[in-house]
């Protein structure tokens, strides 16, 4: 059994941790700060973009040598009309690059928080987490856990692919907020 | 009826011919060069990006006045690894500065032709054209275009979104190329 570590207890830390209970491993909901110890391997911050530098101050030294699970979506959210990382890069290889003893992995920024929760992308495609990273045994490890919760996941690639994984997800925002997907649907991978 | 110029007859070409074709409109294939006129208003160039510039220079006076459709995904084809665009840009970014006159839309790059072919992605999800670019209108004709052929179209904002298709274009064929999804199937939109 492993033990998951989530920072962020809303609805994707909240939908993430219900499918690693459902497949038999532990989680933990920890803060932002430091004031509770991280005792997982492997670390999912379920933050929006702009908690991430505060969670690299407070907790970088904790992360080091731990898995850590870059989620987000780094959305300019005043004009939803670009990213706030350089084109050429993703904010997972900044946080890469900000941990540098850390393995991190970018999953779960293709998928709305309710695709988690209920396993299907609208009413039957079945959700499919995407996870992209360098480390090949990280990556296994966040796929097995996803899998035995009953969502499927694919490795899309090493940490590169994160670039593109972000633009699907801010591709899928976009289409969300014009009404063009529900928010419990969007990006469906059919194997 | 609209008519429909579609310059390739590849696997593409042909099913994007036959999407035309059965809501009713009228489809011409024409070759890249210039020794045939073009008479649709709606141009489609379902060739590889690699032959963009020969046709923007055969038929680049042609294009003025029309809606120019790029479905390419410029891919480094020796290295898989990235595409051959600047990263802050896209093909058809690049396409609209090299054919000012005509109206470009990028549409069909994150389908693959089997899909097309079929009206579905994998088994039952129904395939959905997105499609992006700055002339309402002419993106607005293009969609009612595919739709009337029994195909889902959906706009994905303006020709800028065209950077964020081309990523779900790499990406898909990534996944496609190592097996993880079928040619068949891939990357769907579910609303």
């Amino acid at each position: 059994m492993t033990t998951v570590s989530i920072i962020g207890n809303g609805n994707m830390g909240t939908a993430i941790g219900g499918i690693v209970a459902a497949g038999g491993n532990a989680v933990e909901f920890v803060g932002r700060d430091a004031s509770e110890p991280i005792t997982g391997d492997l670390v999912v911050l379920a933050v929006p973009h702009t908690s991430l530098d505060e969670i690299v101050a407070a907790r970088g030294a904790e992360l080091a040598g731990k898995v850590v699970v870059d989620i987000t979506n780094p959305l300019d959210f005043e004009t939803f009309d670009s990213l706030v990382v350089p084109a050429d890069g993703s904010r997972a290889s900044e946080l890469a690059k900000a941990l540098p003893e850390s393995r991190v992995l970018k999953a779960f920024n293709t998928n709305f928080a309710a695709t988690l929760a209920t396993k299907t992308v609208g009413d039957a495609q079945p959700t499919t987490v995407l996870v992209a990273g360098d480390d090949d045994l990280a990556k296994q490890a966040l796929i097995d856990i996803v899998r035995a919760g009953g969502v499927n996941a694919v490795d899309a690639g090493s940490l590169a692919r994160a670039r593109e994984l972000e633009s699907v997800g801010f591709l899928q925002l976009t289409l969300a907020v014009q009404e063009k997907v529900g928010w419990n649907a969007g990006v469906a991978l059919v194997a």
